[in-house]
C-alpha cells in the first residue's frame, strides 16, 4: 500500500517534489525544539495548489494521514508527524513566492510557503509594513503564521496574525480547493469561512495561499528601556504611556531582574541603566512628528512620580537594536542556566501583577529551589513564565502548578504558541466540556476521518 | 402545540418577558426599512443567559424556529421572522447592561442587548474609545453588531466588529451555554470558536454577551472636506494622506457630486468649499501633537499638485459635525429624490475608480434614465452604489447590472450590511460552489434542524 502511494505521489510531484530517504527527511521529522521526534512515510513538496489537492486525494485514497508543515519553527510540535512511519508530511516550502503587493490598497498576497522575512522585505520595498514580527521570521512561513495565528512583538498595536488576514486559499480534507484569496478590506457576504483555517494548525484544511493586510510604515520610531520597582509599576507605566502616546505603542515588554541576571551571567549583556527588580522595553512608531517629545515627556513623568527608577531612550537605530537584543537573548540566557519548563500564558492585563505574585508563591511552595524567569508582552497580558528547575524536579508538576494559577485568573495556557501535540491533554482537561464538544463538532464536520494533522489541537484518533 | 409553547415560555419568562399581542409585536415583526414584513408566533424577551437557554430548549422541543433579534436596525432583513406565524422572535433587548470596563486592559464586557451608544458612552466615561460607529448606534445592540460583523465609519483604522471582539458568551441550538467571554488580548489555546458566531447573523448560535476591545481615545482630531476631480484623484489623495498621517486616518469617505446635488435640492445642505465632481471627507485622530500641522501640510500638497480642487479643515468641533452632517444625510436626500436600489459593494481599493466607471456605463446602457448616487468608504474599497430609478424601471435588473460589474472586479456584493434574507439568492448564485458547500457543512454541524434563524444567510429549509 505505501509503495503504491509513494509511486502515485512521485508521479504527481516529480523527482524534486518527493523525499523518501530517511536522512533527507530528518529535518522535517522533528520539531525545532527537538521535543517531538517523528518518522514520516515520506515528505511531499508540491509546487502548486493543484499539486497540493492531488497529494491530498492520493493520501486519502491510500488511507495515509497528512501533516502540513511550513517552516517547522513551531514551539508546540504541531507540524511534525508521529512515530508510526505512516504519516505523510506535506511541506509547503516549495510554494514560496510573493504573489502581489498593492501599496495603496495595503495588501500583500503570497504562497503559503513564502518565508515571513521575504514577505516583510517585499512590503518594505513597497514602502509599507507587514506588522508581524517574531524570532523565527527568517524561517517561518506566512502559511504557518496564519495556520497558528502567530503573535510576536507587535500584537499590542496590530493584533495577532488573524487580524491581518484578508484572504485565504485552502485545500480541504477531500482535496477541494477553496479560493477565498480576496483582496477586500470589507466583505460581509456570508460566513467568513477563512476564519476556520486561521489558528487551527492544519487540522481543518491546508492553507496554500494568503492575502495579508499591510499598514503604513511609521516614519518615526522610539525605543526605550526603563527599570521599574514592580509589575504593578510596569502596569502604571503602561497606562501613563498610553495616555501620552495613544495607540502608537507597538511593543510593551516586561522582563524580570532575574532575566537580566541571566543575560549578564551567561552572555555578558548588561542594561545601560540602573537596575530595578523589573525592566520594561517600549517601542512606539508614528508618521507624525512629536513622537520623541511625547516619549521624553512620558519618561520624565514616570521618573518624577516613581513609576520608573531609571530609563533611557535610544538615540540611534543601533542603540535601539542593542536594547532589543536584551529582550531577544533572554531565552538563550535561560537555556544556558539549565533545564526549564516554559509557559506561554495570558491573563487579563490588570491581573498580571497578582498572577505573578500568586505563581511565584506556588512555585516557591511546590517546587522549592526552582527559579522563575518571567518576561513577555505585558501590553497583551501575555507572560512567558518560564521555570528553571532544580535538579530532580518534575516538569509536569511545575506545569500544573503554573497553569492552576492561570486558571484562577481566567487566563489561557497558550497565549501565542498554540496547542500542537504539546498541550492537547492539558487543553482538554482545562477547557469547559461545552467548548471541547463544539471544537470536536467542527472537526468532525470538516475532517470526519481525522485525516488532517491527527492528534494536534484535539485528541488523536483512537 | 403553540398554546402549550406559549404557556411554557410564559412560565420561563414571566409576564414582562413574553409578548403575544399582535399590536405589541408589530415593531419586532418588520425590519427597519420595512421591506420584510413578518408575523411571529410570539416575542420572547429573556432577562438572562439562563433564560435564553430555557427559551431555546422550549422552542426546540415544540418544533418552533427561533429568530434572534437585537435593535432590529439591520438592512438585510436578517432579524425578522417569516410570515408563517410559527417563528418565535428572541429579543435580547432586556439584557442591556454594561457588565465591566477595564480602562488599563482596554476591555468592555456587556450583555448582548446593550445599546451600542450606551457602550460607547461607558467607554468614553472611562476615558477610552469603543471604535465602532454607525448610523444606527442609538438603537443597534452590541450583540447585533457582533452577530452581523458590523462596519461603519471607523473600519479603515480599527477594522470591522470582528477585529474588536475578545470574548463571547453564546447559546447553541441545543440550549448549551458556551462561556467564552474571556478578557484576554491573546489566547491561542485551541480553536477560536467565537469566530463561528461573529457575522453569521444568529444562524449558528445566539450571542448573549460580548467582550470588546477598547482603544486609547485620541486627544486630537482633524476633520477635512475636499473636492476632487475624480475617483482616481481621491485614491491619489488617500495615498498622500497615508504618507503624511500614517494610520491615524480613521475615515476616508468618498461622495459624488450628485450626492451633494441631492443634499442641496432636498435638504438645503451645501458644501463650504468649491464643488468638484467628487468630494472626500477625511477624519484622523492621534494622541500626539502635530496632527493638525500634518493635515494642513497634506492639504496644501494636494491643492498644489491638483489632487484636490478645494478643501477645508474644520476649526471647531461644531464645524466638524457640520461636515459629517453632509455625509450622514446623503441617504436622506436620496430617499426624497425617488425610489432607489441600494448596493453595498466592495472591490479592491485600487479598483474603485475603474469599478465606478464600468458600473456607470452598465447603468447608462442597461437602465437609461436612472441616476447613480455613489458614496461610501473609499479607504475600505466599500462603495454604496445606489441607483435612483426612473419610473417603471426594474430594481432586480439594476441589481444584476451592478453586481455583474462587482464580479468582474472580484468584489463583494455585501461589504458591511450582511446577507440576511435580502441577498441569499444572489449570494448562492455568485459564490463558488465550494464555498457554499463549506458554509452548509458548518451550518449542518451546528444547527442540523435549521432551528436558528432559518432562511437567513443560507437557503430556507425545504
Amino acid at each position: 500500500m505505501s509503495t503504491d502511494l509513494i509511486a502515485r505521489l512521485s508521479a504527481i510531484l516529480g523527482p524534486s517534489g518527493l523525499i523518501t530517504e530517511e536522512a533527507d527527511m530528518a529535518s522535517y521529522a522533528i520539531d525545532w525544539r527537538r521535543l517531538f521526534p517523528g518518522r514520516p512515510l515520506c515528505v511531499a513538496r508540491p509546487a502548486s495548489t493543484a499539486e497540493v489537492a492531488e497529494v491530498v486525494k492520493a493520501c486519502r485514497a491510500a488511507g495515509a494521514r497528512l501533516v502540513p508543515q511550513g517552516g517547522n519553527t513551531g514551539l508546540a510540535g504541531g507540524a511534525v508527524p508521529d512515530a508510526s512511519g505512516g504519516e505523510v508530511v506535506l511541506s509547503l516550502t516549495r510554494m514560496n513566492k510573493v504573489r502581489a503587493i498593492d501599496p495603496v490598497g495595503l495588501t500583500l498576497a503570497a504562497d503559503a510557503g513564502c518565508i515571513l522575512k521575504v514577505a516583510q522585505d517585499a512590503a518594505a520595498d513597497a514602502g509599507r509594513l507587514l506588522p508581524i514580527s517574531l524570532a523565527a521570521e527568517g524561517s517561518a512561513t506566512v502559511g504557518g503564521v496564519v495556520s497558528t495565528n502567530a503573535g510576536g512583538v507587535n500584537v499590542l498595536r496590530y493584533g495577532m496574525a488573524r487580524a491581518l488576514v484578508l484572504g485565504l486559499e485552502v485545500v480541504l480534507a477531500d482535496g477541494t480547493i477553496v479560493d477565498m484569496a480576496r483582496q477586500l478590506r470589507k466583505d460581509n457576504a456570508g460566513y467568513d469561512l477563512k476564519q476556520l483555517f486561521i489558528g487551527t494548525e492544519g487540522t481543518l484544511g491546508i492553507v496554500t495561499g494568503v492575502v495579508l493586510r499591510l499598514v503604513p510604515r511609521p516614519k518615526h520610531t522610539v525605543t526605550a528601556l526603563l527599570s521599574v520597582p514592580s509589575p504593578q509599576a510596569a502596569l502604571d507605566l503602561l497606562a501613563l504611556a498610553q495616555e501620552e502616546l495613544g495607540d502608537t505603542i507597538s511593543a510593551f515588554e516586561l522582563m524580570s531582574g532575574y532575566s537580566f541576571d541571566l543575560l549578564k551571567r551567561h552572555l555578558s549583556l548588561t542594561a545601560p541603566i540602573a537596575a530595578g527588580d523589573w525592566f520594561v522595553l517600549i517601542e512606539a512608531g508614528a508618521s507624525l512628528s512629536g513622537l520623541r517629545e511625547a516619549a521624553e515627556s512620558a519618561l520624565a513623568a514616570a521618573l518624577e512620580n516613581g513609576t520608573a527608577l531609571d530609563g533611557v531612550i535610544a538615540e540611534t537605530g543601533a542603540q535601539a537594536t542593542q536594547l532589543w537584543a536584551l529582550r531577544e537573548h533572554i531565552t538563550d540566557g535561560e537555556a544556558r542556566e539549565g533545564k526549564s519548563m516554559k509557559h506561554d500564558v495570558s491573563v487579563p492585563i490588570v491581573a498580571v501583577p497578582a498572577f505573578l505574585e500568586a505563581a511565584d508563591i506556588a512555585i516557591a511552595e511546590g517546587a522549592p529551589g526552582a527559579k522563575v524567569n518571567a518576561f513577555g508582552h505585558l501590553g497583551d497580558g501575555n507572560i512567558h513564565y518560564n521555570v528553571v528547575m532544580a535538579p530532580g524536579q518534575d516538569g509536569a508538576a511545575i506545569n500544573t502548578l503554573v497553569h492552576d494559577v492561570v486558571a484562577r485568573f481566567s487566563g489561557s495556557i497558550s497565549a501565542e504558541h498554540g496547542i500542537g501535540q504539546y498541550r492537547v491533554d492539558e487543553l482538554l482537561r482545562r477547557r469547559a466540556p461545552a467548548e471541547v464538544a463544539l471544537a470536536l463538532t467542527v472537526k468532525r464536520a470538516l475532517d470526519p476521518d481525522n485525516f488532517l494533522n491527527p492528534g494536534k489541537v484535539l485528541p488523536a484518533p483512537a
